[in-house]
């Protein structure tokens, strides 16, 4: 496909660019051992993250009005601790622990090939996570992006398409001008019916070994690629 | 004063970090230089400018609802031209003339100033330049921004309170936790009144040879700096 028309890259966050998964494994680790508390912190990390849906979906629905992610993030560990029978962190321990979704690793390819594809487009993110998170991630992990924008800025959550119409519109930028790029068909479904390019990653351990979704592409997307370095590969060619 | 509290630094950009004013006037000559046509561009550039206060006040009454900065400065640019008798534009033309403001040099010592206070701070626009326009002058410029915020993701123009506390809503800070940095006296006292730190920028050619306000710093700020690199040499030492 012509690639001149694109302007910007929006980025999903969260499993496409960073391994929150791993990273939210080890951050319990490491306070288990400092606090000296057993647990299954590969339990925590997973039902961790499968509140996270439940949790946006109420303020989606209109069920309760605009809520940060960090804040959703909070509530949703308090109900996983207390699942956990983890009763010994007091409350600057938990905010340091919600914080461990601000300090989340990159995999590999990423600061690598986002480097390489800022020389030609904008990069933003277009994600959940709220714009403290993004730019405290972003510090933490060097991903040089050129705009922090997503829910927060668009005062709605993905899949709902006024993320998706509003960034677009923060970026100057019709949504044909601008590429999605995502580990989920999910997002790039919804992102592709609304005009935007949609670019397909590959990141099928970002649920651990055993994951189930997401492990290919299930429409045909403009781009598919096995890293942020092989998509770079393929819309910055080096010389 | 004690520096370990601050967390993030929040820029005007307008006067502060890029010179809008002689790069609005070789924007115009070149534009003239192109299409033959003779006039005061000095004049166009101020009177440009002149416009922009009263056209965002409109929005800050409520007389008209949000709207992006390009579009106040479009409109105001139709009145210029014709006020200046430049009649031979078309819409494409003056699309792009418009986009001069996304095109603005930064001072000289702005991109390295800030590039070395990145290492220590988050550094955000609060401009009432909207995201694109902000987007596309990093680009242009190189100016290293963590977070583009400001009027338009805080729907609010300077110095509507609303604009810098969102702002450090936004960032996940208190506005103690945030400076505001400045080269207008009127924005960096509404920010000081809300809790902001505050560093004073002189910039006395920002308007010109002539220029008759914030020439000198009329109350006393957190920081005085004569460029973003003496701010740099405040803030961030070097070894």
């Amino acid at each position: 496909m012509d690639t001149c028309e694109i302007k910007a890259l929006t980025f999903d966050v969260f499993g496409t660019v960073v391994d929150w998964r791993s990273s939210i494994i080890e951050e319990g680790r490491k306070l288990g051992l400092r606090k000296h508390i057993e647990a299954d912190w590969v339990s925590v990390a997973d039902t961790w993250r499968r509140r996270y849906n439940p949790a946006m979906e109420r303020v989606r629905s209109g069920e309760r009005g605009w809520i940060k992610l960090d804040q959703l993030h909070r509530e949703n560990l308090l109900e996983v601790l207390q699942e956990h029978h983890i009763d010994t962190l007091d409350d600057a321990e938990i905010d340091d622990f919600n914080r461990a979704w601000h300090r989340l690793t990159p995999w590999p390819d990423s600061v690598p090939g986002l480097t390489r594809l800022k020389q030609k487009f904008i990069l933003a993110t277009l994600s959940n996570g709220n714009v403290a998170l993004m730019v405290n991630m972003a510090k933490y992990g060097g991903l040089p992006w050129d705009a922090i924008l997503g829910a927060e800025t668009a005062r709605a959550y993905k899949p709902q398409p006024q993320a998706y119409l509003r960034t677009a519109d923060h970026l100057g930028l019709e949504p044909r001008q601008v590429m999605m790029v995502a580990a989920h068909n999910r997002d790039l479904i919804k992102a592709g019916k609304l005009g935007f390019r949609t670019a397909f990653i590959y990141r099928p351990t970002e649920y651990g070994p055993q994951q189930k979704s997401d492990l290919e592409p299930v429409r045909k997307y403009d781009f598919v690629a096995n890293s942020l370095l092989d998509l770079a590969d393929k819309l910055v060619p080096e010389d």
